[in-house]
């Protein structure tokens, strides 16, 4: 932390401002310029963590705290000096030079849309399997997903095509069912910031693929990643999937600068979700193929059989039978990124 | 929900998105002008739940969906035709023409600062009692509450002052032990949309402060309101305390213009917190009177007993020495819109 | 400034920003704690904007650039060693214990319209009348105010009543049109960056009520009216009108923190606009009370004689048979902030 | 325009708002649903700008207005009935299958670095060479640019290298200067409501590359460039350069969603500049890639001979060393979305 103070600070609030972080645990060390002192207090992620909490903007003679740090370590690329994470998901590789491709319904809404989705992405050469079986929804009064039964279905379409499964999980008590299905475990944006739910997965350690809030800085994202990896889980791929601008044209804006930028600031994986944010079919494809193009470590994309009937986000499904081509051509954006597709651990059988 | 159709729109386009609304179970009306055509679907609020999880948005000729319907009714002004809930909090009204004073310290610390703070607000008439047991926090590594021993000195101080208490739920798990002791139970704007939380809270018939996330809409705020409200829970509050904004001065922008429009689309009662947005002790009081002089139906506000040493949010807790001459002023703005201060349900003996 | 190195930053990438620095004209500091280094370079207001105009933040080894001072310095509380400016326009105060109401319609429209509100404004008491000639317009194809015609309607009401003028200038080539007639010059929203019109109004010397814009921060508002003082011309009002949210609910957020966190950061007065923000009359009390209480140093508000019959943004301009009534409670909340109505010079004639 | 009235509304408050609209020469078309009455008011775009001027959502009984038609007709897709728009700057295309690649400096610092810069991004293939002479700056203290000497050295290294020029202009009284030397006037983001210099811009008929303001929305882009189109000038590209979001990572959030859906809005040519967005030079090969890849129609980028040298924005700009290296990558992502490089019109002797 860096306290710069007021230029009409007295000396003793300078003083009292130094007594204070020393009490929090940290040295401070002071440098007056002409107009201005700064007290630098220059600890470690934990001691910060601390003096944050002391509220010292507030302190008379205070004009802004200003954190040096990063708020978060294990989620930083400095830990891994510079190395990225590549998850192994049942064989699959995510991260690396790798481009994962995650595909499926938005929601499981019956046997037979939910098998031939699986049958149609696992032969398009798909990486992870995806579906919704609990949905956060902002009105009680739409429709909350097929729960215990939508978990069956997945772990049918598992068996049946061996792709290993996406799906998200809201509330701590439905855990245990989920980790009977789940291969990683989705946190929506909506409780990205619900610790409690964070804590319980990294005590897990199953996969987890977590989305950026809709309001949340690249920072918030990383602490909340640091909720999960700080309880010994490091498996953690971050999702971007839109945040909340002005723009009406659109339901979320879609952040594809986020991609080089987390890549910078963490050795974690990077997927995209370019569903959500358009909530519009006809921009899936060039939101894919930017996000391939960036850099991206993957791409999770909604697709139903007939799209026109699904019961739950309609407009931003591919249509399954559109899926080869679309795959196609996302893969020739992240050959300009460098990146191929992840496949199976084995190329024998399961894709025939 | 209304559909505008693009200019270009074919009649098949318009045929198909009629037939989609009407096996959802809604009544779709045709109007068409000079260039566009308009397809109205006017049922109800579960209705529009399930047109608009259709996503329509996306469907071939479609320009736009624009709701008609508030997306909320429970929570709505028009369900008890204009008449404003008044919550009874143990003896202690809020809402109508009370003014609401809660006070007590951002987190409970200690038995001394509990108990020193509670005797200081009930002696200046504070209307129910604050402080956190566990507190949501952004870095994994700060400070996050001291549990079960903190309800319990809560109950302490109950037991010493009469007054109701109000605390911060975070996890389902503990929601047996807050049960014992909040009076009202505090949702914080992280967990604005925790939707399994909110319908416990709702089960659980305990009055409620829900306070709006920190990027939500008022109709998001009433629609979380909403899941407490459908599961048979009258008793809520809505609190804003401070939007995201880009501004840099402040840490939240606290929404006063909410507390006006709140009235007119809701019946429940609007609280203000003023001292999470300011983060500085030096803003409380102006925000305060304005709070207050826009018609809010009470202030949630920090108190400690002495604020240089506490360990959480220092910054903007007001010395317990100076609440009463703060409470004296803020009853004046509040007196310009017309309110007075909701004090003890009997003036005998507990302030004594 | 002060950049913040990153933790892998080599000792000549340090070098070669504290030569970059010199280079700028500025002395740079070092400072390196445990794990990273800071190089602070504090210099006064122009060295600083070398500085940033630098483009530090790219350099190899920079993590990032924290600005220490104020990027303004005649805006500046400090520059006045804490004493509030009181603007004298044409005998009426504007700042201070003075609480100035500025009113009339939202836009000129005819003679009897005209007349008729600067009686009613006049007769209430208000310190200043507004009215619009020139009107910045989103659509091409809206009317787009009198003009030249609609300034002679204004000298006409100004010779009638004796009320100082505030009027809007969008162009320079219009501005000795506007000079004949303005008593104090309005800088809209979307001008608030026309750096040229800033620097003109600023030669001209004649007061500025310069309109924080839509997106603004605080920091972005004083460096537009550093503009205005840096070419001489001391007499600048500040003032909020309400800033972009996500909220739907109504136009513009009013952003009534602005008025005691400005009155910190700067000695210029703070002027209030709550017609635009909420777009709807009804809310024009509540959010006058509020900020008279939060410690405006006025409110510019808009009459109509009948509203309904507005040719502009009808639904926010306040009945003139209503305004007496009005500032009758707008005071009330003044006088809790401590300031009482900035009248006419001499209470001689001209109100009768 | 769709008034949708307030549940509660009376008859006469729908019968007030149906005379208004037609009152101002619009055609009311009612529909009662079970709860609530719609009037519908679909004429024209000039019409729906006088109905919005009316300011129908503080009318009693009103609860909302929402827009039917686009507000701009002449940028819309529909009037050129699906056709693009494709530029002709002196014999250089922009728009269509085209990728056009603007390059120079961030502003014109000296002789020799404009000249070298020209040459440098001429010879591997630019489509046109962009530099300031007049900056914007958020601060009066710093470099405002070299001014008409900037334009002297644009056009020597115009008469150079052939290559056609884009710079920017501020103020209209520059308007005859730059009209000397600009094939292509920049209108910055700050000035994207400057209606006036919208309006002379369109009236001189020159090309125009228009840059979306800060928080500016879609819709409001395409009103900007409907200013400029309605004087009779054809001839404007959209810019998008990054909007302000809640990041603190980078300074503006590059929005790469606005390029597929502005080219659904409308006919107009789509450019993105990535540079100023990221303010580092390390992000903006990714997003130049992504841009590409989502269908841009051009990028508009800062090249420097010795970028730590530069006196302003020194960390965006390229090296002219990597210019043709980066050119060759973005055309690969380029060629996904099947676009090529906009070159000259003749490809003999201009580059030897």
């Amino acid at each position: 932390m860096m306290i710069v103070m007021k230029e009409t600070a007295t000396e003793e609030e300078v003083a009292a401002v130094v007594a204070k972080i020393e009490r929090a645990g940290a040295r401070a060390h002071r440098s007056s310029g002409a107009r201005v002192t700064v007290i630098g207090a220059i600890g470690d992620v934990e001691q910060d963590a601390n003096i944050e909490s002391l509220g010292l903007e507030g302190q008379p003679g205070v004009d802004r705290v200003v954190p040096i740090l990063k708020p978060y370590k294990l989620a930083s690329a400095q830990i891994t000096h510079g190395e990225r994470t590549v998850l192994d998901i049942d064989g699959r590789k995510v991260g690396g030079d790798n481009f994962a491709l995650i595909a499926g319904p938005c929601t499981v809404e019956s046997r037979d849309q939910m098998l031939t989705t699986a049958r149609v992405v696992r032969d398009a050469g798909a990486t992870l399997l995806r579906g919704g079986a609990y949905k956060p929804r902002t009105s009680p009064y739409a429709f909350q997903g097929l729960g215990q039964e939508g978990l069956r279905l997945l772990a049918e379409a598992k068996a049946e095509t061996g792709l290993p499964i996406v799906t998200e999980l809201m509330d701590i008590s439905d855990l245990d069912a989920v980790l009977e299905v789940a291969d990683v475990i989705q946190i929506g944006a909506r409780n990205m910031q619900n610790y409690p739910l964070l804590a319980e997965i990294g005590r897990s350690g199953r996969p987890a693929l977590l989305k950026r809030g809709l309001s949340a800085t690249l920072d918030e994202l990383l602490m909340a990643a640091e909720y999960i990896l700080k309880e010994g889980n490091p498996n953690v791929m971050l999702c971007e999937r839109g945040i909340r601008t002005f723009e009406t044209a659109y339901r979320f804006t879609l952040d594809l600068m986020a991609i080089p930028v987390l890549k910078q600031m963490s050795h974690l994986p990077v997927i995209v979700d370019p569903s959500h944010a358009a909530g519009r079919r006809d921009l899936v494809l060039p939101l894919s193929l930017a996000a391939a193009a960036a850099g991206a470590d993957g791409i999770i994309v909604e697709v139903h059989p007939r799209p026109d009937e699904a019961i739950c986000d309609a407009a931003q499904q591919l249509p399954a039978d559109d899926f080869g081509d679309y795959l196609e051509r996302v893969l020739a954006a992240a050959a300009v990124a460098g990146k191929s597709l992840s496949g199976e651990p084995l190329t024998t059988g399961a894709t025939s």
